[in-house]
């Protein structure tokens, strides 16, 4: 139930009272006051009713990520970044961190080609338990020269609750990857941080699972949440590894205040096909992209296959760019 | 098997000489000559080798529509339109047929804001056997007036091989509709007619399912063909009629010399979204759009949810144009 | 509309009277009359009241087929054959029609092991123009004589309007394939016959999508129709052709009166797997199968890799008997 | 690489000379040693070739699960049931432990029915963040006590690495359900445990990823592992929650030694459809079966509209019961 009060204050009341009568789950946003878990208003009769201006009862059981609670977009503001409503962001580097060299020589080119956020795996999900898993801690260390070197953001994934505090000493914004989107112990552990979080859309989650999982980061109290589609699974695995879903682009639009980015990337899955791919999701009304880069694709240590060369990258982020202009 | 001859001549030189000895399913493009159920190259032991540049055993099965066997892009000319390679065309109108004023009103708007082809269906393939089901050939007629009053191209969808010779009569593009991208009786008959066909994508349909189809088409020697992407089925039925699959685009651009155009009213579903939905195409590669337009769309006799009015079709070709501009 | 008169006599009264008004899609069955398309019981106001039980304004959009209009299972009857109901039916042959001697030589093997209904095609859906497309008539005539030595009844796919009544000629019952699911001008075809018609489920057909071709079928006259699942297209062509959705078969059992059977060979796409695959249908309250078998699968002109050895097919059918009997 | 080695001994004095050159990854099954992560042979120069049977280049990614590796069934042994090979096992519980009687009064029923294992969840993935997320420890408490008094083996779902101890005190099988498929921290967490683990497929999970996931269970020394079908995502939701995968049953049972069982509970979604969904999977080769139950359905805190009441359990079992003595 979502109660519209006159003013701020009016509404910061109502969460004192809340509080003090132990309610759980009450959040609020300007002069609105949301309780996720209570349908019935007779349990909200301490409310003065001189304050109320509306009462919501029909909301999404994702409530705090819904436009009906929060109705303007979310702005999140970082040290290199400023992500959501009208801005365009990119974010680019390479699938794996290698070494301190190659981080901050793929940083460079990414910051060169306009992106603000440098992308990196020191923790990486792989499908088979014997593949590279990346190089944990040395990685973060690397990657955190680099951004502090060129002044960018660092952003990595996470991969286990366990695993959260020490990547926290370390990147700006995590991210948790598609596999992961439904663990909700460690949506729960990043949603205790304070620091922004991007939340990769499941193989095939649908819309709502996707929000109750942002959701879920949002009731531990941090809202600094991006949604990043990356292609779903599809029926025709011959020719796509994924199909990029822009359909879902304009739907979460008008359903979330959260912003959303695409990873054109592991939705294309070859690099002959990223650029079409990334721009096909600004045009849908994507508020920003993220590329894997790589020097020497071939030598890569994971997925050298999708990775664009750097010089690939400037000539996506450039038409990027400009159709963002076009359907902002 | 595909023989690469030295020139055009010594390759019709070699169809001739197949033909006298009964081989079926030989075509020509340029110098190229294409033996479509032939894998042995004994069999054409009867080819002067001295003019042979190459010999192409491993080939696409729909040989004809891949670009192993035609690798530059297709134009197809029609009195108003020129479709393909680094064109970009537009075609709008009407779900159905309603009225010889209305189809003219419709054509009218669909003109001025660039399109050069009027489409309008007078024979509807409804999932539903009681609603309506079109005008029939009084539609045609109403339709061909409006185009050629309007100076476009009529397109219109034929459902059935009887239907072909009649609806041949009015129209100057068959439209096959994604319920019957595998009726082949239907593909069959289309492909006999001297007029170019555009080829919606099956639900479900895969690259090598749709390529197929198109090549059931050319097989009966019409290779006047476009395929239309239209949105495949997905998982989330609550947010999305169908997915616009953006990724197929690149990939058919590269397999195949037929040009690819995209409906975004079918895969959105709802008009809200097809702007977004139809730029996500044109950037991912599409050379062009199909656009339902209704003046009234409440009104409308079929599918007035998906319809734009004529004010929102110029906004959206406005843009597709431009970021065709930047993509192509 | 389904208005449920005291008896049958009063229903086939009000049909009259409908029909003396023009009413266009007007059904009875026993006592109930169901008028297709209309949705104001205004316009039924020449309906003796008194003799009404009760008006069901509620109604699925396919009417015909569903239980609401017709609670009892259907039966179908044929010469050989009772389809339908607690029956189980088998039904067995080559996938095409290769000589007289081979579909006499299948048939007996498949009467041997239960089956009454000898399948074959004559007339054959491919995928690529290039393939085999059938015997056509010749396969129609050994086909037929087959039958008739062994007192089976013949059933064979038609795939354009223009065969209808060629096939009609020799088949007992209409065999409409997966790729014709929604070609409603042939629905529509087979509707006006006077036979049996079994309606393959399209590759990813809903439900409702089903059931509505269904209801073409019937909408034309002809209610002997029965379902057949044979499987879904699903993500992981690595390693299942498709999957067998035996989920739909409960579900299908609650919406509507029609038979449903099983077609594993088609699911499985692998001879290997037909007896599980087919036995789930079983199990899942399929009320037949169809099996294709071929004595020689490696020399079968198409899709020997799914065929059973008639020695496989009583090993199948002598389970399936047995799960039948547990579950129905 | 998998080498065949003389006996077990000269398998095992592989395995210690492969330690000792600090190779990684080196399994032992019999006479069997697998290097999982090594494709060149010339690595493996220190085993003696008098005492090589065989070497196995070619096997899959997943190697320990696969058959290549372990050619016979694993069997799994605990205090109550014997999984795997022949046998077929039922598992029985409510979705969620509500409170000592009710755990104990379901055992008792399940019991009754011919189950072994008591399931239960304790730590529930609720979508939503705040739906009921399960009793914590108290409810392992009372399904231990419930098991320990029926004399049954205690399942539980584990949903982070950090409770993996705490649960591991309580349950004698861990159960990883749907949405952590992919969750490779606790994959490795219980692969540490001596105890069972049940492995659920993910939503849309592939044969190849279900079998990885798999794989990381047995990296880290756990090998008694039973994997569970539990329904696939689909394009119809109006109808069907998920797809129950019979099609995916044989081909896991050729491909794995591992156990398959299936949830018709999750898979159908409502109770009507529970026993026509989970007969299907036993008579596609399913080794067991897991069924939600509660007395009062309509009362239970979880998923009560797909929980059979014990009575209709005990039908389901018997049929299933002789539907495996059919198939096995």
């Amino acid at each position: 139930m979502i109660i519209v009060m006159k003013d701020k204050q009016a509404a910061q009341t109502v969460v004192t009272q809340a509080k003090s009568f132990q309610l759980n789950h009450v959040y609020r946003f300007e002069n609105r006051v949301g309780f996720a878990d209570i349908k019935n208003s007779a349990a909200l009769s301490f409310i003065n009713q001189d304050d109320v201006i509306e009462i919501i009862a029909e909301h999404p059981a994702a409530m705090q990520v819904s436009r009906t609670f929060h109705p303007n977009d979310t702005m999140i503001q970082t040290a290199h970044s400023q992500i959501g409503g009208d801005n365009f962001n990119l974010i680019a580097g390479p699938d794996a961190i290698e070494s301190a060299e190659h981080v901050l020589a793929m940083g460079k080119s990414a910051k060169a080609a306009g992106a603000t956020i440098l992308r990196g795996g020191s923790y990486k999900p792989r499908t088979n338990p014997y593949s590279f898993q990346g190089l944990g801690e040395q990685g973060l260390k690397w990657h955190r020269i680099a951004a502090d070197t060129l002044g960018m953001d660092m952003m990595t994934e996470v991969m286990s609750p366990a695993d959260v505090d020490l990547v926290g000493q370390y990147t700006d914004i995590f991210q948790i990857g598609t596999r992961n989107m439904q663990n909700f112990a460690l949506l729960k552990a990043v949603g205790q941080q304070d620091k922004p979080v991007l939340l990769k859309r499941g193989m095939s989650a649908t819309v709502d699972e996707w929000l109750s999982a942002a959701e879920y980061i949002a009731s531990e109290g941090n809202t600094q949440i991006m949604l990043m589609e990356r292609g779903i699974r599809s029926f025709d695995q011959k020719y796509l590894r994924n199909t990029m879903d822009v359909s879902v682009i304009p739907v979460l639009r008008e359903l979330t205040h959260l912003p959303i980015l695409a990873d054109p990337s592991h939705a294309a899955g070859v690099a002959e096909h990223v650029t079409a791919t990334g721009l096909a999701a600004v045009a849908a009304g994507a508020q920003g992209l993220m590329i894997e880069i790589h020097d020497q694709p071939t030598k890569a240590l994971v997925d050298g296959k999708q990775a664009l060369t750097p010089e690939q990258m400037v000539s996506l982020f450039e038409k990027a760019q400009a159709i963002h202009d076009i359907v902002r």
